[in-house]
């Protein structure tokens, strides 16, 4: 393709309406342009990155056995309320009324749908499995659209629904789906990492998320790299720490004035401790009870790990008064000496530490040199807090370090909770009516392009990987004024299309630096440039990652590009190299 | 691909729900289902047709220039309202509000996302001319959604909108398109015709629909076999009648009772003589004044010429209180002589009639004998009527015949009706600032499936296009539980898949005739039987369309089938021919 007729508008200065670096270049490049909030349109080069990511996705899901469909956007009210979740699913769900004053939303997920489209077809266990995916548009009101492709209002999701006979057919349902996204994320050229994960909204008894891993990215995940276990931070259980216990002689139990010393920091400094020997105290609500939390200092209570042990359905932190009232001092000054009323939990790692600094639960007072089982009672010693780098693995008890990654896929087992509330069920083979075992999986396909460019760019633009990038090459002539270099150029062109090398030339009449700086921008992996070494009958060939170059005799251009499109970059060593 | 895997329920009995062959069969052939009114699922076989037809519509729109984008459905009013069409559009436009109260609507099309993205991108000339098209889910809020994919409430189309400098560029795009449209409806394997059509809501000077011929269709189309111009039969121009005038002697007028007969029907079966010696005259309402029109007796008068001719924005027939008022008669008895205060026009035809019946402004009364000339007085003879078999053609005299179709194409020249109302402009070579000239150019992707499926069917189910079939051939082992059959069954499916022939394999263990009937309503265009011949080392290859049947050996079957895939049905004419 010609750069001239291409209608790709590059930008200079970087968007004032975009935060994130993808986002930045997704403009810049000329690849998406804003519509509403968290709506854009894609544009030829940002389309056909669209279409690349779909192409391996749709590849890998037939290989799987998953067969596509379109289901449609508009969704009748009624299956959402049959499902229960017309109600529950709040503002983020786009609601219509269409002529006949009729309610619909806009798919934001399709698990209503498809369900009640089983339910309709299937009758027994001889048709199923089935594992029905499409590549679709999505609709979510945000709250707060931002980022771009990364969190839009209308977005490109592929999801996929599996059923099953059973709970050991869904977790092979669930397998292949796995290891089609490790080969779909693998083929689009990405680093990542499958971790566990938080079901949600969706529901369902497990789930993984894939994440592209980036240093910008939103998510945190603790990793492990001895067993491999692999969760998002607000998940990942932490080992109870093998901790030499009682290696410090017990001190004396003291009360410390601390006048208006109510944070963790401040008391530390004032007393000139490290904030590791104080323990906080953190009082709940966990549906109408209340529940005394211990932490080390400078640890996060995780909400969610102390939700589930509590099988707490409401969970927040006590107000002012209920402080008050239970401790019998004033916020800030909590502490376990001396509670009463109030079942008292701690995280693993506080039975391992001794004389402590504790709230003396009235005004303006700690206690130092508190100790458990002298001077305070713990109900029950529990993982609570959020991991950071170095807490160790659960599984395996290797220290954790934690990465940053970008949501891309998302595998849940759902197990019957759509096929109960909708009644899809099949006969078995004794003639018995059973309910169907379901999986659903997404990958978002915008987003995964977006997380692509946040793995790799470099300031100068986009840097894409050769599976998704927009055309494999560009051609640039130094000087299209120079007879002998257009022809070189237009035969390369010409030539490079019919071998089935995606090639963009830049045909444009503008200076090379313009020229230079928009191919970098714009992030194709390979530019042959045509310039000086014309002369003794070259091209020179340049790696947009490496920025490595390699002359390259004219007539061995085309079968050399051939090679790098069909094989990669290990057709070519020298040149990728970095 | 095997039957037994393939989410493909076939449906025996005609669904209540379908009034059109194509809709009945989609249901059956499990190619869809309803979701809500005018609201579709695409299943696995539906959905490769859709699939098929969308990628030969991308070839012919990439070769012809354009370029492929992706708009988003959900609009900002504001860009409605900037063009005019958020007041006028009305009900069909389907609108909703996002969480802050801001309204959006769903595209029906896209002529304001996409001129607001032009008018920000094009600066100058040497940007253009630019066709931008995309293939994706439009949303119109039908009054009487029906028969399946072709009138529906969210339905995929292809949309191309081209900007121009001017309208020599216009034209030539236009054009291209028009190009594209013949390739692509060819390429699918449809008989069609390109019709003159009225622009309706979209607006603009001048469209041609493309219609896909078939007896079904709901559009007439007038067709002139000597000169080819064709028009949709409210269009279609009807040359003035070369009618002798005057052989007939004229009669002395008289007037006759004609009691309670108010229809052109019961005053010529009264009177005994046929239709065509009577005139009728009807009144209209055209912008206030009241016009009266003379036509045959057995013809309809077209509106749409009638209103175009007096430029009248508002048209419609007289209501009987001004029929009384302005005959002096009642309804049912009105005619021209003695007719004063209204400008009375006339279908060419009439010019040539002599001795007709008309009526006599007067109860129970007609005249007989009327002449135009020295009865009463015609002010403009025009082409004011619908065109019928026979009538001449305007551009060659010959007659035209009328065909039904359905529309799957149109393409219009939209002139500047949007950059005007919209400020799209951009500066000319001079540095002056000018208006784009726009054309947009639409095919419904899944009405064209369904038309295709109005042209090729018969009794048994659908017969489908080699270009459009789901799958090209299906696989039958008569007798799966004979060992012999279903390895060569096995090995048939597997090299023919390698062999990129699209393959479905019945391995279902059914009756042989069902197994037969669900081959001919699925409609592959090839079926290969393995039964008796196989005692002969033979398979029988049945071309679905046309029944005919050919043994062929083992192992010249996959380069066989491979040829026919790839040259269509001149590479075995035998098997083809009708």
């Amino acid at each position: 393709m010609k750069r001239s007729q291409l209608f790709l508008p590059t930008v200079r200065d970087v968007p004032a309406e975009a935060e994130v670096i993808s986002h930045q270049l997704m403009l810049r490049a000329g690849m998406i342009r804003r519509v509403a909030a968290g709506v854009y349109s894609y544009l030829p080069l940002g389309y056909r990155v669209i279409q690349k990511v779909a192409q391996i996705v749709r590849e890998e899901m037939n290989r799987a056995g998953a067969q596509e469909v379109l289901l449609p956007a508009l969704q009748p009210a009624e299956l959402w309320q049959e499902s229960g979740r017309w109600e529950v699913y709040g503002k983020e769900l786009m609601r219509l009324k269409d002529r006949h004053e009729r309610d619909f939303c806009l798919g934001p997920t399709h698990e209503e749908v498809i369900t009640d489209m089983m339910r309709r077809e299937i009758r027994s266990y001889r048709q199923l499995p089935v594992n029905l995916y499409q590549i679709q548009t999505k609709f979510r009101d945000e709250i707060r659209p931002r980022f771009g492709l990364m969190r839009g209002r209308e977005f490109i999701m592929k999801d996929a629904y599996s059923f099953d006979r059973d709970d050991a057919g869904a977790d092979e349902s669930y397998r292949k789906m796995y290891d089609a996204y490790c080969t779909i994320f693998s083929r689009c050229g990405l680093r990542y990492r499958a971790v566990e994960a938080e079901s949600g909204a969706i529901g369902g008894s497990y789930s993984q998320e894939f994440m592209v891993l980036a240093d910008t990215g939103e998510d945190a995940i603790a990793v492990c790299d001895r067993c491999q276990y692999a969760a998002n931070v607000e998940r990942a259980e932490i080992a109870p720490q093998a901790m030499a216990v009682g290696d410090e002689a017990l001190k004396p139990l003291e009360r410390v004035v601390t006048p208006g010393k109510t944070t963790v920091e401040a008391v530390a400094t004032f007393l000139g401790v490290p904030p590791q020997t104080l323990v906080k105290t953190l009082l709940y609500h966990a549906d109408g009870r209340v529940i005394g939390v211990l932490v080390r200092g400078d640890r996060q209570v995780n909400e969610a790990k102390l939700a589930k042990y509590l099988a707490a359905s409401e969970l927040r932190l006590a107000d002012r008064a209920t402080v008050e009232r239970v401790t019998g001092g004033p916020e800030g000054f909590s502490g376990p000496v001396g509670l009463r009323g109030v079942v008292l939990v701690a995280d693993h790692e506080v039975r391992g530490l001794r004389n402590v600094v504790v709230g003396a639960n009235s005004p303006d007072a700690h206690y130092v040199n508190a100790n458990h089982g002298r001077d305070f009672a713990v109900d029950r010693y529990l993982d609570l807090r959020i991991v950071t780098a170095g807490d160790p693995c659960a599984r395996c008890g290797a220290p954790f370090h934690i990465m940053r990654g970008i949501e891309v896929g998302h595998v849940f087992k759902l197990g019957t909770k759509y096929s109960e509330s909708m009644g899809a069920t099949y006969l078995d083979r004794e003639g018995k009516e059973r309910l169907m075992v379901m999986g659903c999986y997404g990958i978002g396909v915008g987003r995964t392009a977006a997380a692509a460019i946040e793995q790799h760019h470099d300031a100068d633009g986009i840097i894409w990987p050769l599976p998704i990038a927009p055309f494999h090459v560009t051609v640039l002539p130094v000087n299209i004024a120079d007879r002998r270099s257009w022809e070189v150029a237009e035969a390369l062109h010409h030539a490079l299309q019919a071998a089935g090398v995606e090639v963009l030339l830049d045909d444009r009449d503008e200076r090379p630096g313009i020229k230079f700086k928009d191919a970098d921008l714009i992030g194709l992996p390979l530019r042959i440039t045509i310039g000086k070494a014309l002369a003794s009958g070259r091209v020179e060939l340049t790696a947009r990652r490496t920025r490595q170059v390699q002359e390259v005799d004219i007539d061995k251009v085309v079968p050399l590009l051939r090679q790098i499109v069909t094989e990669g970059e290990s057709a070519l060593p020298a040149l990728f190299a970095t």
